[in-house]
């Protein structure tokens, strides 16, 4: 797809340009070596993708995509000081590479960078609300996560909201974000908001699943991580659900961090299980109704067809259903 | 002055209205407890004082000095887990009532919250791009002062560069934002920041001073919290500029925590040299030069003498010259 491509290189010029050097060096150095890191660049992209869909200027684009990759960098390193995390994208997280107080303290630089950002584009007042929006909805989603930590029961249902507001609302901001650069109407915005959270929630239980199942060259991390931290994600909870008594108390028992085990052990054992409960299908079928809300809704969106190609294309080669 | 507590019960009811709850009750209870402690309100005060000096329309102020008072609190919330600080107001922190990750995300969700307050009032981008300007420089002199524990020589330049940063700017900028809702021009906003700046220093130093000679009634803490914590204030840095090699040594020493002697033992001597030096006199007398720079920064300012009255009598009230 050559648009996608060129919206790529678009950005990634961008941002390559963009300077975020400053006084004192134990602020800005984290922030540099954050936001320099590779990667997808997802939610500017989804706003890049997102006012191309409406015919706007990918120009007035720029800022706002980069306020949003900004603030999700931002996440990042505050989550990383919460999750005592060593590594990320295999480099070393801010808080250990430098210390926690630089952590939070880098991080909040940069989530004032992200409004300021914000502000340059003609639509300044309402790209900024949608940020400070989206930027509460995260903390909360967080928060959730960090309470599910402690909590002995949590319901599906309460972990699919937890993971809309800590992942989805991001990327269905960040389409919306491109939509209000377009100056889109409300209820095609609307739609394409549906589109982004329902993408968002696939491509979340996309990476439960390959935590568990993934191919550790291509994955770039040891499967089995969630099942070692006792996280209950949503094939877990989905197991729980399903599993007969004896399965059940087998896998709370292993959940619970009392029972002494070999960690490989225990994985293997969890895996069974969830092989047993079907559990890798059960969540490709939730992953499926997900796609089909989201063609669905970006199919009610009132743009031509052809306009749709590349946002449909780029999530596709996402989901890995084409490379 | 019946202007000036107008305007505090204005905004103390406005204040008073506002709603901080939200879900997760992990996330919202901090912030709620941080905002409704007591306290003097300064900045939001000085933004409406701002405005009121140009004659403009307090109600456009009160979300933005709404959003100052928000954005004061969450560093306070951050700085008190970088410097594991206990007690604030009198009050449990909020890190230790809670925990440093309630601590961080709350935080987070209160610099997200101040940026959407500030967007309420007719100049929203103007409004965003002072806050987002002046949170930078905040952070920026957080980390200079971190960075200062552990630098073996801090200049005096070097710490008026780090209060100035850390706490005039916020001040200057609460007044700034009163003159921007008040569409005030920029030769006359340039004066108030001005003035902000140089009553933000003499205030700071002035707290200096009340750690180390402050009556312990009034001041609420015990005395001589500065050199108990090693902190390299304006009166030591003064101390050292202006001590015979014997003293420098001394002071040196005491302060680099390596020499063994009773906490009150050490208070006391260091009480002594900086008496010796006439530190306080020496203190007091670049607190004046503060002042004077404020008065001719107000004096320049273009409008009529009655309407400066009020901001000159808050000012002069919270500098304890007048009651």
């Amino acid at each position: 797809m050559e648009k996608i491509e060129a919206l790529q290189s678009r950005f990634d010029t961008f941002l390559h340009e963009c300077d975020f050097s400053g006084k004192p060096s134990e602020l800005y150095a984290p922030i540099d070596y954050t936001v320099r890191q590779k990667g997808k660049r997802l939610r500017p992209m989804l706003c890049l993708l997102g006012c191309d869909l409406f015919g706007g200027s990918i120009d007035n684009a720029l800022w706002p995509a980069l306020a949003l990759e900004v603030f999700h960098n931002f996440t990042l390193i505050h989550d990383d000081i919460m999750d005592q995390a060593p590594l990320r994208r295999g480099m070393e997280t801010v808080y250990k590479k430098w210390s926690p107080n630089v952590a939070i303290l880098s991080g909040d630089a940069m989530l004032a960078m992200a409004f300021q950002f914000a502000t340059r584009t003609p639509n300044a007042v309402g790209a900024v609300n949608l940020l400070g929006k989206v930027a509460r909805e995260v903390c909360e989603g967080q928060q959730f996560d960090l309470n599910f930590e402690t909590q002995s029961h949590v319901t599906i249902e309460a972990y699919l909201e937890m993971i809309r507001l800590k992942t989805a609302v991001l990327l269905a901001t960040s389409l919306e974000m491109g939509a209000l650069v377009a100056n889109a109407g409300p209820i095609d915005t609307m739609a394409l908001y549906k589109f982004g959270i329902a993408i968002g929630m696939a491509f979340q239980l996309q990476d439960d699943l390959l935590d568990c199942y993934g191919d550790v060259q291509v994955f770039g991390k040891v499967t089995g991580g969630d099942i070692a931290e006792n996280k209950k994600t949503y094939l877990f909870l989905k197991a729980l659900e399903l599993a007969s008594d004896e399965d059940k108390k087998q896998l709370e028992q292993m959940f619970s961090g009392s029972v002494e085990m070999e960690l490989a052990d225990k994985i293997a054992e969890v895996k069974r299980i969830y092989e047993r409960l079907h559990i890798q299908e059960a969540v490709e079928s939730r992953m499926e109704d997900y796609y089909h809300e989201a063609e669905a809704c970006l199919d009610a969106i009132d743009v031509a067809e052809e306009r749709k190609v590349a946002i449909r294309h780029y999530v596709a080669r996402l989901s890995g259903r084409v490379r």
